[in-house]
């Protein structure tokens, strides 16, 4: 299926991100609406190759940069994720008001700091389809705080060792209520997401219609290597077709 | 793949009980091994279209009937788990010590009681790949406890509502200890099985080498329509075809 591309604005607390959205050029309405959000340090361009994979299955993808990236990186050491989620939950609403958009089939592609916004989203917004790479993991403490400042507490490693339950953290308590289909993609080597905090997102997902946990042998965490992207857009890829396929009577989950 | 069958004794404690080993007509060696245990009032022939199927992949499947049931279900009621620990040993030993069968790639697929004997088996013999159907659960006390009489505690529904941790039964312990490839499929209306018991399952397989969780919808604990035997065959050899292809090369995980 062929795609197409269209930038956009969207404005949040009187600044404005830049977004693709990216969908078939002959796209029917009802199309499945995937956001997808970029972890600490990257930008939606990171996740164009992904976006064209969604699409090319009749999705209608919308990337976007979080505010303190790409052209408003000024704001990069004083964003929070109280920024940070207003950012997606913005880009959400825009992608569910889009007029080919069946707003009751709504999924989310999250890496790392982007997963884990993506886990929280969970509490605010529908969610049919949730896939998590490497999804970071940080206290609920400091909401408040610039993000790049929690990387600073001494015990910042050591919290991601920890086996946490659903009721320790706000984003496993958010994925305990996730009753739609779920991927968690692991990086073989991740040098930054031990297998622990992973291990506690699959296993707060418990309650999800499906879970669907697969490991990238060797790769790092960015995916630094062509072969590491490539067997990442494959798994997404069939998870997703699997996933839509298997919903022919589409109900909202939450 | 054309597939032949063969008919096999197993002793255990003195007693027999029987088997069919289901390969490939022209088996190479180096086969996957894949044990099939069938649930509390079952029997190896309930099992046959399935070790058909994974035969058909290029496995030795074995199938057999637990102690208390065809051939000796003048046991029934007296035969405990550790009665039954024992047969799925012996079933095991006999799979791997086939001369075509490769015993660092060992698999066991379970349905209910046979599933949890299978979570079990973890601790004492190496699995790569592990397949539980609406896994039954159990206190860990009472084990040497003729298995009918578990039912008689008025705790024994209330038991598998609850959410439990690896630490709090050695089913789940095992499941925490298990690093292959892991398949979890629940029935939708399961009448036996609620999902507290099946997610305790899927949060106990964190540290599973992958993790693929399916809901038949609708269907019954006994998949007692032809659709959902259909439909639990499929995601079976699905994900086995998927897991056989992904280990070029195989170490054992245990």
């Amino acid at each position: 299926m062929r795609v197409r591309e269209e930038t956009i604005s969207i404005t949040v607390d009187g600044e404005r991100i830049e977004g693709t959205f990216v969908l078939p050029r002959d796209v029917e309405s009802d199309a499945p609406g995937v956001l997808c959000v970029h972890g600490w340090g990257g930008c939606q361009e990171q996740y164009l190759g992904v976006a064209r994979a969604i699409a090319a299955l009749g999705c209608v993808a919308l990337t976007f940069d979080l505010r303190g990236h790409a052209e408003t990186s000024r704001l990069h050491d004083t964003v929070t994720r109280e920024h940070s989620m207003r950012d997606v939950l913005a880009a959400y609403d825009r992608l569910a008001s889009h007029p080919q958009v069946d707003k009751s089939l709504m999924g989310l592609v999250g890496a790392s700091y982007g997963a884990y916004l993506g886990a929280l989203l969970i509490y605010m917004r529908p969610l049919q389809l949730l896939a998590l790479r490497a999804p970071a993991l940080y206290k609920d403490d400091n909401w408040g705080e610039p993000k790049r400042k929690l990387h600073v507490d001494p015990d910042f490693a050591a919290y991601r060792q920890l086996t946490l339950r659903a009721e320790d953290n706000r984003a496993l308590g958010a994925c305990a209520q996730f009753l739609g289909d779920a991927l968690v993609v692991e990086s073989g080597r991740d040098e930054i997401i031990p297998h622990p905090a992973v291990a506690n997102y699959i296993a707060a997902l418990a309650n999800a219609h499906s879970l669907t946990y697969r490991m990238i042998e060797d790769a790092d965490h960015g995916l630094s290597e062509t072969r590491w992207e490539t067997a990442y857009n494959d798994l997404l890829v069939n998870w997703l077709t699997e996933m839509i396929k298997e919903r022919p009577c589409v109900e909202p989950s939450s």
